[in-house]
């Protein structure tokens, strides 16, 4: 009997599609009045797994609306430096579905390798927190961090990180390093890629055209 | 005779130890009125060689007197940051001879990740030379910077970096990750470990002690 359940299981849990999931619970409701008791225990619990699946979709689709939403808010940053004439990098920090913190490069302005976006957005939500440890929040930023804001990221323990587009020469969330996620370190962060990804590179690339 | 001439600056160039050398310029002095014309230049190269290489160790012994005067300083620091029971790291950053800023960890007093001895010290400096560039600048610290640290010091490229103590856990100055002398980045970072290493491990160890 045990073994029986254990196998059910497995069963259940192998269906890996939807479509496979819908094709079993479809079979199974045909011949309905057929079923012994164990296949209908079966049917039940491939409908569970079909509405959670369903959840979880649920859940992502609006989390990538969220995403898009906070990454509009960092690009919005991103267009201060431009007018500045810096280098269009734009960031936001996120608690409880709220931006607590805001920043945006400003290099050459402040003549201050500290003012990277993430930086000055990380010594703004330490602020707001009165905590150098900026736990439950999420940081959105519209390109990959650079050693630095990575290293800052994971020192002020911040769980999730939003990218935008990519920096494949200098970026260390995953390019040239991923500092982000080094298990030698005490402290992983979940990493989300390409949000906004195209908006976010423009920006960039925009900007280094109307410079030549 | 071109030939000749590179033989010979390989054989002097191959010698490696200054006993060697003396040894050789003993020998050919002692037979000086034998020697030929060519023997008679070797022997002046050899001597040259000789200043060199005395000349070096001079300079290398000045340079650490230096360092431990600068390292000593950056522990001053670092005792500021124990007297408000913080860990103790202390760094400064010098520019032609001179202290042009300072920083101690406030991690928790200023409650801010970018509170970090070297972060503040990053700051002030490049306040002072109103530049994000920390060009001719050496920073001394008393411990192996954190990834962030060592991101930033790459960042406001700081050509020289002159370390106290190692560590090993966490440092990325060699230790899990050597972000200051990466190839990958468009800077590496002159280093010089173990500068007062004993006195810089003995306060961080003797405040984790009191913590006990």
């Amino acid at each position: 009997m045990q073994t029986e359940k254990r196998e059910k299981a497995v069963q259940i849990g192998r269906m890996q599609t939807e479509e496979e999931l819908n094709k079993e619970i479809h079979r199974l409701n045909d011949r309905y009045e057929e079923l012994g008791k164990s296949e209908r225990r079966r049917l039940a619990r491939l409908k569970r797994k079909k509405e959670a699946m369903e959840e979880e979709r649920r859940r992502s689709r609006e989390q990538e609306m969220v995403d898009s939403e906070f990454m509009r808010e960092a690009l919005k940053q991103a267009q201060k430096a431009a007018k500045l004439g810096e280098v269009p990098i734009g960031c936001v920090i996120v608690k409880d579905g709220r931006i607590i913190a805001r920043g945006y490069n400003r290099r050459n302005t402040d003549h201050s390798t500290l003012s990277h976006a993430e930086i000055r957005a990380i010594r703004k939500a330490s602020r707001v927190l009165n905590d150098w440890r900026l736990e439950g929040c999420t940081l959105y930023v519209t390109l990959e961090p650079c050693q630095m804001c990575a290293g800052a990221i994971v020192q002020a323990r911040i769980p999730c990180v939003v990218m935008g587009c990519m920096n494949p020469k200098a970026g260390c969330g995953g390019s040239v390093l991923n500092i982000l996620q080094m298990k030698e370190f005490n402290h992983q962060v979940e990493v989300k890629r390409g949000v906004l990804e195209k908006e976010c590179s423009e920006v960039l690339s925009g900007f280094f055209k109307r410079l030549r």
